[in-house]
């Protein structure tokens, strides 16, 4: 029999793809990763693998991991898609492939199997990844071959002893990691409709959250947060900390209209408490700590790495070439940033870098004598403006406009 | 004598310019446009020059032509330097130097005097903008050549009938126009000191805010907003209108670390309470509305807009042409945005657009049918993944770092 | 019976697709579009067809539109594949499709069919031109469905009475129009051969060209060759002239190993001598012509432009609105360039602009009078210098390197 | 006496610069690195400097460290600025300051001088390194704050026993290394005028170049030559080797309208023989083995680098950073380039990597299978023309038109 490695969740379709892989001749192996989703028993969910049939059910605790190999980037490269979503989901597909092509290896397995549907981004980040590290590794997509409808697919639970959830489906389809939590489907279909209360699990309603502003102090070294109010703290741990605490002011709620790797528009709420702290803290301090032209063209970079870890790329040359850049931008983003956190908000009020920062009283005052000044800035002026000049002089474009606006 | 047209404020600085301008021997024609700026007699300001010895005193209402031509542009391409400031100050400049250079054209005058110091960014944009309207135009700085201080320009301002404010001088440096407050110096120089409440003119603080949120439909036409709640406005109005709604619910505070032109950071306090409603609105409409590749391609432009705006490079070739890509893309973005404002915050929960969505549920429904789908993803998979999969089977990179991993 | 319209060549493959598709149930329309392929007998091809089996059998001559609707966007954004390849079969496919669909739906035919295999661009970009025009019509792409060897195509042509062309078939698969002619496969495979004689068609070898160079003057109006040596032409008639006076040169020939849309890498050999001409012709007017910052930004939108036109995405709104850019900046794109066609290159000697040159030896006395320099280079030099300057007081990366060097 | 450390070349102007600022107050320390300039005499300059008044007069041979430090990046980057000017007096300047202010601290140096004048970048360039190295460090530019004229100069020099060159003053403003030479002033100045005969050094004209190709092996490892024909040599000799060699055949010579920092057009000739065939059989080398994503991306980083590097800022964190992108593409970077140099041009016409090419006969069996592909291809094309098929449904923005032609 052929060995296969199935990334195992402990849901309904993952389960009951382990006797569908059994009958179509695979032996399974399931892996489940914590990389940190919330309310799981990792132990129940070890047992439902081997009890629904699979040979080897293994469980990976890779919170660490996961926040200082693929977290980080994303921090260090303020990476957000479309300007709006911190990569939650994309990070883990990754990392989750890394395992399980591992342990295929240790186990002389053939395949891997996923349990992604045939309409969304993660199947490619699945596949790419497997691509990436071993191309000659045979995949399964078992929810994308199904073809059931949601009956049909109880019913072959039921007929293979897969534990069918009691009372009604939940409307919505989740993911969920230490970086935070996607949802979508259901009543959330229409943008025209508001996300209602029982779409969220991480953050209370900024109604809800606390009357009084809670003040917190983020360290960070070379781009990473490695305190919170001058405690230090591993990068998981610090996530795990600040998840609670902004998710108890409402913070990091998110309602994007996305566009998909595979064509389509979806809408998506996410919820990323510590993502909207530290990715806001990060920002102010690289705007005290970077230098102009770096602070310029670092968005261009960015932009370029979030687009990749979103379509499936992370395991990719351009990946390592840019996380080059932005490493090496990093080195001077020390310092400390005072984060105000109220009602759904997180705003940076406070900063300072002892060591990097680029705005500085002396400085100031030693580059600002007012003799100094004076002439440079005048000779500055000429010189920034004089291809515009000329161009003026020469194609009349806007003098000329401004000289027929007088004569009408 | 010469004749000289003078950016005028009203205030002390521009005020003591006019007889300092009339010492060098210039006649002195006066020019204050009112921009939107909160709170100001421009009746008493016109009277104020005239008494102060201005041959001329003019007023011009320019606040639609500020709108429609000036914060448009910025609106339509989510124009926000350093991601964080959508250009308050910067819009202005452009404008009051076109109405100058007309003055000027329209008397004879042979030069435009501003009222900038030699530290900052309006200088750069005052000239730029003179010189790209009229190179042969003379420009006087007198406040970047006083070399005066606080003490000595009070002296010269008694001693020409130049009437002082009484009392302590604000601490503060502002300016101020329809799309927002810009506030420097002062305490707010270290940038670990919190802005004080007496920084913000224009907002509450979120704590004072309502314990209840507004929501507001914002519809937009061509990527311009045309209406709240369904009642069609100006757009001078409508800012109007939203500065103070939103103040009132302490939305559009900005603390930012910034990269002055002229090489220095600043730190900067600004207040754009009816920017921060807007510019969330339109990016969440676009999100709707814009075609993926549009919309991943869209932010290069507007970072340039941006970057060219703030360096005084709004009358520019370069300009032009980013202008016409951003409204050739401006075209579908119609519809209507729900907004939420409560406690600081202005976020979109709802939106449609009745012509121009690209999430619709029945195309949704048309695109996805499951056996469709399923070997279009396969074959999308594929191809998408090849470049990676064959650049791995070869130089190992990824695949050998996983393998030696597995021999440690 | 439902009809189908072909995108007719004349050749083998897209002879044998009619009797295919007369089997599977069409009326085939055959159509052949004249866009410059050179040495090709319209009046031929269009008998061929009918004789074939098509029930009608239409040809277009569409040379002018494709110079001035299609090949002009090229010229203007300068749009260069991977900065090597002119994008010659790239342009004919949307103007093919456009005529296409026009037929299809003036004969009421329901289907469309290309020949174009499974693993190359084309079959993309006429595909993706069929749904942005019409994206309830069929598509039938019967070359890439027969899975045919050569021999079992000429069995089945002969059984249906397709002609099949007598002797050894070429060994190279060719694509021609006015812009250029692509070549590929047989030895070409093999990056490390050199592209044999026989390869080209167009041009001939550098070392037969005549020893004497020959100068021509190109004259632009707006970013478009309209005169050579001051004689206008329609833009068709003037690359066809080109072509041949280049061609006889031994100028434009391109050995490009490109990435293809479809993920993987081809070696391709080109010729396009008009194009050789008059991009570096173009692009040397625009550095005459246009402003700093606009050179400066327009290589991202031409990239961005050249890569959607290659990946088949002529029509869309992110095309459309690259392309106003582009346009706006052609405005001040006029003048005459003087070209010295040599040996196999075409390099510019000498250009000039008589109203928008931003050269101008009047202009540069102005500007750089002694006294007015001196002060604005310093003034120029603190301020750019500044960010840079400050970042090394601070963070002394380079300077302590410098140092720690002499220590050593 | 204060000290100061001259950049000398040997030339009238840096020579006459030594009693200017004698009799400023300085002790001269005559600093001149050879570069690579051809037919200069080391010795000869090492003794005018003594001569002439300095207290010490020093030579440094730094041609390797240049060719290693400072031309390798720009190979590795594909770094031409405005897409023809391979950067070559922008690269000796942060090298030659280096060497200075070490100088200068061994010394107890408190100045450093340039001979540049103050209408070019060079100043910037030379000033920039100061300012990064050491700020404190004061900078005296006795050319640009003579203003003398020719005639004035001379009586200066010969005033103060300064060896003035014998005959009428070269036309031609000149500055070489081994990267090339550059060449401007005189009667180039006007861009219709063709470059004459005198203006070049390095390379023969095409016409006058051998009636035989030459071809040549150029062995690339990690992005840089590294052998000639199989024959391993150090970068500088390599490149001396080239130069010769492709100068020769004419190939090299560049005339360049280019945009200077300093805000004007200038028209320059340069002369860069080894650059021309080293760039161009990298890049092509680099489409053999480069990823797709990264050989899309690595342009946009590639014109910042060169960009940067034209405008003085080599010493910067963002050009730290895009090197550090640079450097991780070209691990990958390994292969020999089969170059073909005849009569003005160099032409890349074979190229092959035994361990990265990407373009492999086997993998494009492996990859093309057609049964695979065909799915594949189909799938791909869906998704990929997903998101303007549905721009279109909605907004019928190309249909529609192409419809209302139909009815015209």
């Amino acid at each position: 029999m052929e060995k296969i490695v199935l990334a195992y969740s402990g849901g309904l379709d993952t389960s009951v793809a382990i006797p569908w892989l059994i009958e179509k001749g695979y032996d399974v192996i399931a892996v489940v990763l914590d990389v940190g989703q919330s309310g799981k028993d990792m132990d129940m969910i070890q047992q439902k693998a081997s009890q629904v049939g699979a040979v080897q059910s293994i469980v990976i605790d890779a919170q660490q991991e996961f926040a200082e190999s693929y977290v980080a980037p994303v921090i260090k490269a303020n990476a957000m898609y479309e300007g709006e979503y911190p990569l939650v989901s994309a990070l883990s597909r990754p990392l989750i492939i890394e395992k399980l092509v591992k342990i295929a290896h240790e186990n002389a397995a053939t395949a891997i199997a996923h349990g992604s549907t045939g309409k969304g981004n993660d199947q490619v980040r699945f596949e790419a990844a497997i691509h990436a590290l071993d191309a000659t590794m045979k995949i399964e997509a078992p929810i994308r071959d199904f073809h059931w409808s949601r009956e049909e697919e109880i019913d072959y639970a039921l007929a293979h002893n897969v534990p069918v959830p009691i009372g009604k489906a939940s409307p919505y389809s989740i993911d969920e990691n230490l970086w935070g939590r996607a949802n979508e489907a259901g009543i959330l279909e229409n943008p025209w409709n508001q996300a209602p209360a029982d779409a969220y699990a991480l953050t209370v309603a900024a109604e809800e959250a606390p009357d009084n502003p809670l003040f917190i102090d983020v360290t960070f070294k070379q781009g990473l947060p490695v305190a919170l109010n001058d405690t230090k703290m591993e990068l998981a741990d610090l996530i795990h900390e600040l998840n609670e605490v902004a998710g108890a002011h409402g913070i990091g709620r998110i309602d994007h209209i996305e566009n998909r790797l595979v064509g389509i528009k979806s809408r998506e709420i996410y919820e990323a408490p510590a993502a909207a702290v530290l990715m806001t803290a990060h920002k102010d301090l690289e705007d005290l700590t970077l230098e102009r032209d770096v602070a310029h063209f670092k968005p261009i970079v960015e932009q370029q790495l979030a687009n990749l870890i979103y379509n499936a790329l992370w395991i990719s040359p351009l990946f390592d070439a840019l996380l080059s850049f932005i490493d090496e931008t990093q080195k001077v983003v020390n310092g400390v940033v005072k984060m105000k956190l109220f009602k759904g908000q997180a705003i940076a009020v406070a900063r300072k870098s002892d060591t990097n920062s680029l705005y500085d009283e002396n400085l100031a005052t030693y580059t600002s004598a007012d003799s100094f000044d004076q002439e440079a800035a005048q000779g500055f002026i000429k010189m920034w403006t004089l291809p515009g000049t000329v161009y003026e002089q020469v194609n009349h474009v806007h003098s000329e406009a401004n000289l027929s606006k007088l004569k009408d």
